[in-house]
């Protein structure tokens, strides 16, 4: 049975390269889609294909792309290959997208991911051209079933002049009921209170709704999402994983947990994985997530009876998980909801709900600022994605990494970090698998030396405690974050000039 | 008639020297208090002179000092001076504070305003000994009816073992109305929304509450809050705020505001009154204010009817405002209303209501990471204050400095800020009196161009352009927020070896 069951709409299904012609230089063109998920499949690879031919001929042609979040190469590989995209938010992750960035051609606005559908609503970057929104089915009414993800979809719907849907009948159809979209939000001073009290409550729609005047063109697909091998926990993200849970039982018996824990998020990666399988071997039961992303990990909780539901706003699975998933989808029907990305991080919900926050991290530095976003200062790896909006507003917040990267050529903690996404006022909990550093309530100078001594890897805890200790003695008016200026960024020049730090 | 009419409580008033010795070494004792109004006048002093006594015999004596925030000479001066303090939190401004802490002999824990209650009720600084709480009467009910101030009364209050009230005469009998403290907190995972939806709306009680069981002494005084003098704006300060007005009035203009604005959050100090000033001469009409604290300048503007109302947490008036606010307080009922600071700076309220946010700072880098705290990187000058509350969840937020410092010495806007509380992911607008760089959808080297360009002092522009034309030509794969790490800070090391940058 065809996924598009609104005459209206079905009669406007054309193919992706017609659905292109829609998207003209300089147009700003917002796409769903988010961690490589529920991205549209064919119709950027069209508009790429346009724009190679308008550079051949000697015009100018490049977009404003805007996303929900990390999409695919399909979709940003393709665009930026092409030399096609001007300008980009709020978040990337592709290779291809990150080297256009950091060659200076691409500008990229790297914006919380809780924040990038209101400051486009707010108007904040400029009108929406066109909307590139993928989704399961369109209903007979004209209302549209999302896939895997939801991100930024809504907002892109509401805001721009044109919109194309990609309908594509790899994600089953029985996704209908898994959304929670929601139609509340008003701009000030208007704005009323979420009434969002649990993880799994329903305060919004099952459906986008799209103003079907506006609908330019149909596109069918049959594609998968982007294919993210899942890496198997080595035995360093296993003892992250280790330290973290055992911190959590502390928290219990202190009484600053209750026994099910609060709502967990966790970053994407191999740590969070490994978090997820140390719970799953754990005595924990009922456990929650209010978070953005399901990869591997949340899903074999949920079906160890460990995690009761998730509240998120994208899958990002391997490709044998979301094959497996889009088989038993309604065996997971009522223990999974997929929001809008300004719900599933929304500063009001993380705070109330008390979510307790797990992300990874670049480097710190020895009092706890932390740089989620950049290599040696410069260069953009992906983006702050969620990490801010959870890390500032959740109960417990958690930043992890191995201690050392590139064979211990590069410390994870270091005198001054080169590049801070999250300042010493919000970060709670340091990890490595070296141990742990809880840092709330400590003054930065004592942070400095839990840091140093439960976090930093042994062959630069020397240097590291020595650098802290002529700072002291040479601020004898500056002791409060004591720092020696000239040397703070040396370790990373260090590495620049040696390929050591 | 006594401010004490509550039999039973009245019973236990005492001296401030027979109420100190409830404090013992190592008690955490939290204080009423914020931006020198309504903080204790009596016992603080007391408290010191049994540390001096106590170190005068050889023995240790030390307390953890928590209060709402910046408190005065009486409470933060003497006990920094006697040597008092081992841990300060969450803000503080008193110069002998300030010197105790920078010489690494009271540890600071910088936190956001809005953090600390909940923070201390979580349990994450440890149990709470002694609450010491001025109020401006106590009821037949004993029922507390709060001063100047309401900052973290209430959580002290919840949390202490024991409680010493300062009863102040000084302020009037009729501050009784002016306050409304939400009751209606919980923690984690039994929170609710909170059902605030205009500035000036009541959504808790008039009064302090306390267990009488936990009050071991009542002090009376007489004595005004803290004496800040009222500073003229300079000519700087009036550019600047000519800047930002008319700012506000080309954001009207492109309807992303409406013509009454938004409800407005000011700093304290000088551009805040300038501002204020600023806008009292304007078109504006039927303004109002969501903010932390009110100035002379806000009061100016209600008196002249531009100024709506002001929902507030503390004032901070100059002595002859505060002398003629205290005569007419009746005049003032029903525009002004003295909040929680966990209300007054709540993220979920800030966000909701849409805030224009204006705060200090003390050097912003060419990218727009913001240093709100630290001279040279090492030493605390106040603290973050509600600057994070109010900034990250605004609806705009401007964050203010004249371009320069110390005759021309320091460059406001420099290659790498040497301390950062506000990331490039939040601020939005910065302000000097050269001029305004609106960054908002901007990435990192456009952010870098407009801030020299509009921003910096003419005597630096070239010097700025020319560091980050090098760095964009020396990362030729890092342009995304091009630095020369071995430079990045060289700035402060100039100054710091030659008294200029």
């Amino acid at each position: 049975m065809s996924r598009i069951t609104c005459p209206d709409l079905s009669s406007r299904v054309v193919t992706a390269d017609k659905a292109a012609v829609h998207i003209g230089h300089g147009d700003r063109v917002a796409m769903s889609g988010f961690t490589g998920s529920g991205y549209p499949k064919s119709v950027p690879g069209a508009i790429a294909e346009q724009a190679r031919r308008e550079h051949d001929e000697g015009r100018d042609f490049g977009i404003e792309l805007w996303t929900g979040a990390s999409t695919a190469p399909e979709l940003d590989g393709v665009l930026a290959e092409a030399g096609a995209v001007s300008k980009r938010l709020p978040f990337q992750s592709d290779p291809a997208m990150r080297k256009s960035i950091n060659a200076g051609d691409t500008e990229y606005v790297d914006t919380h991911l809780s924040h990038s559908a209101q400051q486009a609503w707010f108007g904040f970057y400029g009108n929406l051209d066109v909307a590139v929104v993928e989704v399961a089915a369109i209903l007979p009414n004209g209302l549209l079933v999302p896939g895997s993800s939801v991100g930024n979809s809504k907002t892109w719907l509401d805001l721009a002049d044109k919109v194309i849907l990609e309908v594509n009948s790899w994600h089953p159809r029985s996704y209908e009921g898994f959304h929670d979209v929601y139609y509340g939000t008003r701009r000030p001073p208007e704005r009323l209170p979420i009434q969002l009290l649990e993880p799994m409550q329903r305060i919004g729609d099952p459906y986008l709704r799209v103003d079907p005047s506006k609908v330019v063109a149909v596109v069918e697909t049959n594609a998968p999402d982007r294919n993210l091998p899942f890496k198997a926990a080595d035995e360093d993200s296993k003892a992250i994983a280790s330290h973290l849970v055992d911190f959590l039982r502390h928290e219990i018996t202190a009484h600053r947990l209750p026994p099910e824990l609060l709502p967990l998020q966790s970053g994407v990666g191999n740590v969070a994985n490994a978090v997820m399988g140390n719970l799953a071997d754990s005595e924990f039961e009922g456990l929650t997530a209010y978070t953005e992303v399901i990869q591997d990990g949340m899903l074999d909780l949920i079906d160890n009876g460990k995690l009761a539901s998730v509240s998120a706003t994208a899958f990002s699975l391997s490709a044998e998980r979301a094959a497996d998933f889009n088989e038993n989808i309604e065996s997971y029907k009522g223990r999974i909801l997929l929001r809008t990305q300004e719900m599933s991080n929304h500063p009001e919900a993380i705070r109330r709900l008390g979510v307790i926050a797990i992300n990874g991290m670049v480097e710190a530095d020895i009092y706890g600022n932390v740089n989620s976003t950049h290599v040696m200062g410069s260069s953009i790896i992906n983006g702050i994605g969620g990490s801010g909006d959870f890390a500032r507003n959740a109960y417990l917040n958690f930043f992890v990494s191995n201690s050392v990267a590139k064979d211990g050529a590069i410390s994870s903690i270091v005198p001054f970090a080169s590049h801070i996404d999250h300042t010493e006022h919000d970060t709670q909990i340091l990890v490595t698998e070296q141990g742990l550093a809880d840092l709330r309530g400590l003054s930065p100078v004592a942070r400095a030396r839990k840091i140093i001594a439960n976090c930093a890897h042994p062959d630069y805890r020397d240097r590291l405690g020595d650098y802290l200790d002529r700072a002291i003695a040479e601020n004898p008016n500056g002791r409060h974050t004591p720092h020696l200026l000239g040397e703070a960024l040396s370790w990373h020049g260090n590495f620049q000039a040696n390929g050591s730090m």
